[in-house]
Formats: C-alpha cells, sequence, structure tokens
C-alpha cells in the first residue's frame, strides 16, 4: 500500500520548463514582425510580474482572479515598460497570453507522471487556473486525475487554504497526501498547512547554468532526483 | 477542426450504471453479516432520496455540501426507515458508502470518452464531488482531462450556474461547450443555460426491461447511439 492518499504537485518550474516555453513563443511572434527580442530576457520579465499580482489577492486587496487574467495584465505591463504594447492586436495579445498553456514538460515529467498514476491520484497544485493546467496538460501529455489547486481554492499559494483545500477535494485529510515542488518556499508552505512534502531540483528552470534552488532546505519527506525517480519512491 | 472546444458529461447514468454498482456493494456488505437483501430494491430506495437532498441545497435552504456527505445521510435515512442502522459500524457505513465510487462504466464508456478525449477536453459535469469522480474515474478506466461540475459551482444541477461555471473553468463561453446526458431533464436545463446539447439513451439504466427515458425530448444538437457513435459524431 502507497504511503500517502494522493500526489499534488507544483507545475510551473516543477513539471513544465515555463521559461523556455514562453520564450519559443514571444520569439515567434516578434519574428512574425520582423522584430528583434531577447525572449529569454522578456520571459524572466513577465514571470517577475507574477508574484506581485498574486500578492493583491493574497492580501485581500482584490478578490481571486484566475492567473490567466492576471498573466495577460502582466503582459501588458511589460509590453508597456518597453514602449511596446502597440505592436500587438488585441487577438495577438491574446494569443501571446496562451504562451503558458505551451511548455514543454521537463524530460522525466510525462513518464514520471504516468508510473505514479498508477499508484495513486496525482493532480496540479498550481496556481494557474482549471483551464491552463487541463490545456498544458493535453500540450505535453501529463496524466493527470483531476485539477485541484488556486481555482477550486479561490486564492494563491503559500496560502494556507490552497493546500488544505485540495486535499479535501480529493477527499484526503492534510497529512495524507504529498505536495511535490521544486520551490524550498512552496513546500515549506505545504508542511505549515499539515500537508507531507516531496522535494527534487530542476537545476536548469532558470536557464542552463543560472543558480536555482538545488539543495533540500528542509528534511522534506520524500528527497528524489528527478520525477521517474520520485515515482519509484512513493510506490 | 472540431465543432466545440470540450464536451462534459452527466455521470449517475450516463457513463456509469449506478444501480448494478450500488447494488453490488449492498450485497457484499449484507452477506457479510448473513443478512438477505433486495439489492437492487436498496439502490433503488437510496438513489431515490438523491433529490430530495439536493433540493435543500438547491433552494438555499443550505449551503452546499458535497455529494459524499448527502450520500451518507441518505443512508441513513434508508437504514432508519428499514430499522436496521444499527446493523453497521461507522466505519462500515463509511465502506458502504464508497459504494459510489464503485461503479462500473457502460461498456462503450471507456472507449468512446477515450476517443473523443482525443479530439477535444473531456470532464464530467456531475452532482457528484472531484473526490468521487476522480475515484470513479480510476475504477473504472475513464480518462477524464479535469473535473468540473457541482463541486467547483458551490451547487448542483439543474442550477444554471453548474453548467456555466463549469464551461468557463474550461475557458469557453457556454456555446462552446456540448453538455452529454442520457437525461432530458439535464439536457434541458444546460440549453437554458446557453450550452449545446448531446444525447444518447441508456435503456438498462433503471434495470434490464425497466421503462426509461429512451427518445429525445427535444433537438439537442447531437442525438448518438452510443459514446463510441458520440465520440464519431463530435470529431
Amino acid at each position: 500500500m502507497a504511503r500517502y492518499g494522493a500526489a499534488i504537485f507544483d507545475v510551473f518550474g516543477t513539471v513544465v520548463d515555463w521559461r523556455s516555453g514562453v520564450a519559443t513563443e514571444v520569439s515567434r511572434m516578434y519574428e512574425a514582425k520582423g522584430l528583434d527580442v531577447d525572449a529569454e530576457a522578456f520571459a524572466d520579465e513577465w514571470r517577475g510580474e507574477y508574484q506581485p499580482a498574486m500578492n493583491k489577492i493574497r492580501s485581500g486587496n482584490r478578490g481571486y482572479v484566475a492567473l490567466d487574467t492576471l498573466h495577460r495584465e502582466n503582459l501588458e505591463v511589460v509590453l508597456t515598460r518597453r514602449d511596446q504594447l502597440g505592436l500587438f492586436s488585441n487577438d495577438e495579445l491574446a494569443e501571446l497570453n496562451h504562451a503558458w498553456e505551451k511548455l514543454p514538460p521537463w524530460e522525466d515529467a510525462p513518464q514520471g507522471l504516468a508510473d505514479l498514476k498508477q499508484v495513486m491520484p496525482v493532480a496540479p497544485c498550481s496556481n494557474g487556473s482549471i483551464a491552463l493546467m487541463t490545456r498544458l496538460a493535453r500540450f505535453g501529455g501529463l496524466s493527470w486525475d483531476c485539477v485541484v489547486g488556486a481555482e477550486i481554492a479561490q486564492g494563491y499559494k503559500p496560502d494556507p487554504k490552497v493546500y488544505q483545500r485540495s486535499a479535501a477535494a480529493l477527499g484526503f485529510a492534510p497529512d495524507e497526501v504529498v505536495m511535490v515542488a521544486t520551490h524550498n518556499n512552496d513546500l515549506a508552505a505545504a508542511r505549515d498547512a499539515g500537508l507531507a512534502t516531496a522535494y527534487f531540483p530542476r537545476p536548469d528552470e532558470l536557464g542552463v547554468g543560472v543558480k536555482t534552488e538545488l539543495v533540500p532546505a528542509q528534511d522534506w519527506d520524500v528527497i528524489a532526483k528527478n520525477m521517474i525517480d520520485l515515482a519509484q519512491k512513493l510506490a
């Protein structure tokens, strides 16, 4: 019998490579206009607006809106700062915003997830919406059982209600569910919310050779090399 | 290109055979005590409490609680009426309530769903909870993309918000999503809520030879023979 009732996953950075995926779409959209862009820098700048945008909701200064909407607003912030908002039509902005639905999984993710799904239910516990998670899964061949996370909790990680509502939605108490992430702060919040925790490193999340979180910051319940190894350790 | 952005499904009766599944578990639990029971009649009586229990929530007289809780309360109603509530321990009642997570799919459902998933996202839009839908899917080999329906809408069909929130959670306008059901009243409510509709008959839902809804009551957008045929018609 498996050690946990279900495994829930951080997605951006842990399961999919958001940076190269977003950069690919940014490149494509700029190239179509015959314009140069440092697409990786654009991706980093866009992602840089992610936490500040969610903070307004975490603090209660704004009601819950889906991450898709925040991504779109943040895109306009970045383009305005670059004095390039007028480059793209409304439809093109919408198309560019769909970049977040076309992120390649890390190489081990589809197989690791399929392996783990044989053992227990698996679901994203991401700040992304149900629509975003569903489209990402179809794009990358990720075999989730269902989608939990921000939208069903109407809030954003690391708010404890996101982890707790996600466990409850799967029919389990918090300590019966393991939260999987490559980010130590996500796991710290999950542990504070009562969940078990599992970590593996993603050394290339911020670009090859760019420093990221390579070591567990606490004695997480499971420490793995990647998602294939995780599936073996959780079996 | 497919005609709709996504397909959402009624589950009890449309995708799975709730009556024989519940009866199997009821038989097993009574036999373990050396007692006779008409398990199909028990299943019908248990299901008979389904609509009245949801009506309290639809009318606003009770806040949303998951169907799992209503099933458990209804089980106690049925057993009390039979003067048999004392037969089962609390753990046994919980085990019996899990009958709703062990319902066999109709024969064409797993393949039909897998076929349709190649074409568009598929999700249950049931009055069952996320946990219940996830467990049913794992039990029966049903390959959903995600789970929408009652829990994300915090209400029960035929409340229009259940259909509308489900479409929105998939990232679509109501008329971009097709609601699939064998029950004409479910489709009528979905149509009123702005969704497209698809119907096929399940002649044995209430038992072999028992009269059920065999014909479409309106000119539904798609009328199919079963889920394999539906997948072909929606492709």
